[in-house]
């Protein structure tokens, strides 16, 4: 499959090499045309590898993962949208706002999230908030845990929901996938992050996920 | 033991009637001198169970638990300062504003929270923010849910988080308490609320929690 990442951090870095281990062609994109760690990095990881713009790496894919820096996430996907038209847009941003350190608060809570702002953006694409409770090693591997956890999904299409679970379970081996509603509910996985990033302190570790317990 | 508890909601019956139920004695309080409601409450859970003011709950207890709703909880403490003075006050309030309808955002977040809040307002008291991201059902009776989950604890008072979190496992019968640190980690766990609205849609119901995966 063809797999854009929005993004050359090591949220997207660590996704891009997983799928192409998986077998998938994967193009990376930042922001400039030439981005020379990027494009060394893709070098490496091997010739299923690439990097190009965001409009290049959203026009190129079938499915586009958005790995960016919440700060630039809504000028990546306006850089892509004509790209992202009808096409999956797995959201993992989060809007933390490290501008006066650690720990970080968010740029955006309460009635809206960052989720909501990029489907305003890119209204004919079709966005699933995913994966953005959970450290980019644990995304892609969660069998590296001792026990299994849960994943959420967030998404006004419930096709593409189920497109994203299915891939999270067959391509990354996640056990089960908790559909938490519409977009809105991005509000939700977004301000758990306060949480998650106190637990990373507590913990020592950032190898850790939660599993949701019922009666 | 002698223990106030602040709040004739849901959550302060509810963990009233368990301390009687343990064999403590429980003064539950309001703002009110006379509440005939809370009165009716407590003779019916039996002899140890007692209605007073918020100052008479807190002077006549040696452990306070706030179990006010979250807009009226720092006028409650100030009202019971005098009495808290050197005692452990825990903190189960959050501070949901759902004066938009459901779901409710929070009224103090990002950096402040409602902990921070009460432990300024009542300096001379050890807050130990605890339960707050659980159901009373469940915080009183973890075991009715299907295996074991996770509770979290914030304060400014090492000795004070210790005894508490003593006091969950013994008396409510939490397997593990989680020390996330100071009252500013109150931020997380208060955070982590509307995820926990969101969750309770999804599944259906408030007889959930998480528990902590590690690698």
């Amino acid at each position: 499959m063809k797999i854009g990442v929005l993004g050359t951090g090591v949220v997207g870095e660590t996704i891009g090499a997983k799928l192409v281990a998986l077998g998938h062609e994967v193009k990376i994109s930042g922001r400039a045309p030439v981005n020379d760690k990027a494009i060394a990095w893709a070098a490496k990881v091997g010739a299923k590898a690439s990097y190009g713009t965001f409009a290049e790496a959203a026009a190129f894919a079938e499915l586009v993962f958005n790995c960016t820096k919440g700060e630039g996430a809504v000028d990546a996907v306006r850089a892509a949208r004509e790209g992202l038209s009808g096409k999956i847009l797995v959201d993992v941003t989060n809007p933390l706002d490290f501008s006066a350190g650690f720990p970080p608060t968010l740029f955006v809570s309460g009635t809206d999230s960052l989720g909501e702002r990029i489907q305003r953006e890119v209204p004919e694409a079709k966005v699933v908030k995913a994966l953005n409770t959970i450290n980019c090693n644990v995304m892609v591997d969660p069998a590296r845990l001792g026990g299994a956890s849960d994943v959420f999904v967030s998404g006004n299409d419930a096709e593409a929901k189920a497109t994203v679970s299915r891939f999270l379970c067959e391509q990354f081996g996640w056990k089960e996938v908790v559909d938490l509603g519409d977009i809105t509910t991005a509000r939700g996985t977004e301000s758990y992050l306060p949480l998650w990033i106190r637990l990373m302190s507590a913990l020592k570790t950032a190898d850790f996920n939660v599993k949701l317990v019922r009666s």
